[in-house]
């Protein structure tokens, strides 16, 4: 097996090097050992003393010990863990009916009737749902149909972007590292980096990025097929704000002939508090809308929501047959949860409790001098750690020091950006309060221990 | 939306073309207009008149009314509809924890451990175990593996091969129909017609194919990353012997330094009878094994079992993580699945139940003229319909006439083969011998009634 240097990430922000097993538990040892040898090298654990989990409510998790851990870094299970209204929903389809599309079912369709009605413009008046098992199925579909309607290949997306681990998704993912090869046909613009660059011109300078990114696609070739963006840029460090950043973007694609992808794995269900979809926080219409995480929270299903004229002929001449996507069981899932979201309030919830965190986060910034930026929307956020506040230089080590100090204090979250210096915090929708005020204790001790 | 002819069935046998929904009762006119609207025309179902369903239980599926439908082509839920161990286990898992790979969890390495278990030779003996949702994704990741390792491009699969949907997988899917654009660096070989060639020199001309592909791959500079192949050979017709076919074939393409990828999606998991795996038949031993549709009887889990070597550098370098590949509970539904199959005899009782069917077809091959061929293993079986025996010219008409007549008679089974005049039938493994039984009463009526 290839040896790694120590302390080696994989590019993976807060990823456990199996190289620091020695300073474990000699049972954790074992099991490390053990999974390394059976899921082999291409899997990460997170933390420098990675967590052992087997059970989980709501927004706790409990190892075998009985220890309690505060989830503030899930957008999966984004309604809490072993949420009833969903498990039961899940549970009595199993029991009636779990099988795939090619059959006549009335849920499959009273569920994209009421997935496609939370969308605006279009997409909300005629737009048609696909199904698939994950938001990397949904973004390789995407992509598929952008490329045959376009009949153009290249894509562009943001210096950091991640739109999943198929071939074709990866290829589109600069996150992945330097060793994961790029698409011939791929090029990147710059996040809107709303702490260095003056914000009033984010929006401009992104669509003059775009438009350059453009004009090289064209001049080698490939032509433009599609934009595809994460509308609050989670692996870039989480640009929440400005909101007018996407509206000049869209306009340069379209008059290059291309599609406008909001990537909603990140953003959407709520998330961000004041809106069910990221994109529509810029006022944005996008051409294809692609789901995955939280859809089914935690039952793999996924989807994309497109205009049917971009669908119609890659439909009629091929088809689109997807297994396990929008099975019954998924399809029962996904209800629930959209349900779930309206009646519990949790956008509103991921609002009020977000804004409390936000306003503590800031309280912390001002205590803490390392602590440059503070960002966020819902219940998403970005607490950016830099070495000094005049030069803004990446404080990665830190960073991670400050995520492993949570997590020594049974709080998880997790570090984004190119640097992995930002700490990103993504909490379920159904914190409360107390939970939030939890949080900003350990954040506040987390930083207090990495201060020195 | 793009008018097509009638009939025209998007290049998949026994698709129902909306075109012809003026024959069918008013409430199925209605639910296909409102289908068409919310889906869009990428989906496709099954037979001239489609079937709902409302619930299922077993080997049967019963429509709103309360009709009931022989299941004879379900690899999926391959336990059987509503299988209540598997849903136990997975309802049991959903109160207690859905999380994903990057915590430490006992049940994801016990499964891994089983599943590798099953295999012999070097898999068995160090293999190691990756997770996605689908059976796609599994394709899409073992030639992502294969390109890695190798550094090389090209890809040969049988000329009918269906190998999934992500942009990858179905450029080596040439099955998905001639608008369906292929791979540059895709070459295909023709599948072991048993009917149709000489018996004793399928492997021979099969590794002499593969050879000069091979060699017009590195002409083209792409030389062979992988060849990839269902053992069973079920998109282009069911071809399940001889089984001395592939190991020739291994030998070339490890020659040329490519991967031989066994696709177990469809001859996984028992299908065959008296094998777990397809491949085991042909005595192979493949590098790397992808798994996928009846892994958790529905729930959406599948997965690549690969030799740790192959991915040392790909995992060291980058990293795989899928956010419900391997989650807890997909890991106890397949768990569900495996020791299932074991403790109910599932792949004996397919080689007892499948052997009756296999007798029961043949003795209406002799019957009816127009049944050229009929082949099978374990529950998996293909009925060859020509025009005549001499010539054997397929005739498509006549055997989308008698799935058709089958679906009238609420016995469901499909077509396949790049003519679509092969009757496909695979039952769920818990076929007893009374729904044999129900299955050959019902094909000898349909093909009595195809007869004229």
């Amino acid at each position: 097996m290839t040896t790694l240097p120590k302390g080696f990430r994989g590019d993976m922000a807060n990823g456990f090097n199996p190289q620091d097993a020695a300073d474990l538990a000699s049972e954790d040892q074992a099991h490390i050992a053990r999974r390394q040898r059976l899921l082999g090298p291409g899997y990460r654990l997170f933390y420098k003393s990675p967590v052992q989990i087997s059970r989980a409510k709501g927004v706790f998790l409990y190892d075998k010990h009985g220890n309690e851990y505060l989830d503030a870094y899930n957008n999966v299970v984004s309604l809490g863990h072993a949420h009833p209204r969903v498990v039961a929903a899940i549970r009595r389809q199993l029991e009636t009916l779990c099988t795939h599309t090619r059959y006549m079912q009335e849920p499959l369709l009273d569920y994209a009737e009421a997935l496609i009605g939370t969308f605006g413009g279009e997409l909300g008046r005629n737009g048609c749902a696909m199904f698939t098992c994950s938001g990397s199925e949904a973004n390789d579909l995407a992509l598929r149909v952008a490329r045959y309607y376009t009949g153009k290949t290249g894509v562009i997306v943001t210096s950091e972007a991640y739109h999943g681990n198929s071939g074709a998704v990866a290829a589109i993912s600069p996150s992945l590292g330097k060793k994961s090869a790029l698409d011939p046909y791929l090029r990147t613009v710059a996040a809107p980096d709303s702490y260095r660059l003056p914000v009033a011109e984010i929006g401009r300078r992104m669509a003059e990025d775009v438009a350059r990114q453009i004009a090289d696609l064209e001049r080698h070739g490939g032509g433009l097929a599609a934009f595809i963006v994460d509308s609050v840029f989670s692996s870039d460090g989480l640009y929440t704000d400005p909101t007018d950043v996407l509206v000049p973007v869209a306009e340069v694609v379209r008059k290059a002939g291309g599609l406008f992808i909001a990537d909603e794995v990140q953003s959407g269900f709520g998330r961000t508090g004041t809106h069910l979809w990221g994109h529509a926080r810029h006022k944005v219409e996008p051409d294809i809308v692609t789901l995955g995480k939280p859809m089914g929270n935690g039952y793999p299903v996924a989807g994309l929501v497109v205009r049917p004229d971009l669908v119609a002929e890659f439909g009629a001449t091929m088809r689109y047959f997807n297994t396990f996507g929008g099975n019954s069981v998924a399809v029962a899932a996904a209800q629930a949860v959209l349900d779930s979201i309206r009646d519990e309030g949790l956008m509103e919830n991921a609002a009020k409790v977000g804004g409390e965190i936000l306003d503590g986060l800031r309280a912390l910034q001002k205590k803490y001098e390392f602590v440059g930026d503070v960002r966020g929307a819902g219940l998403y956020f970005a607490v950016e750690l830099v070495k000094d506040r005049d030069r803004k230089v990446p404080d990665m080590d830190r960073a991670l020091a400050a995520v492993n100090a949570l997590r020594d204090r049974r709080i998880l979250i997790s570090a984004t950006g190119a640097d992995a210096h930002i700490l990103k915090i993504r909490p379920p929708l159904v914190f409360t309060s107390a939970n939030a005020a939890r949080l900003l204790e350990g954040v506040d001790a987390a930083l207090r221990a990495v201060q020195v």
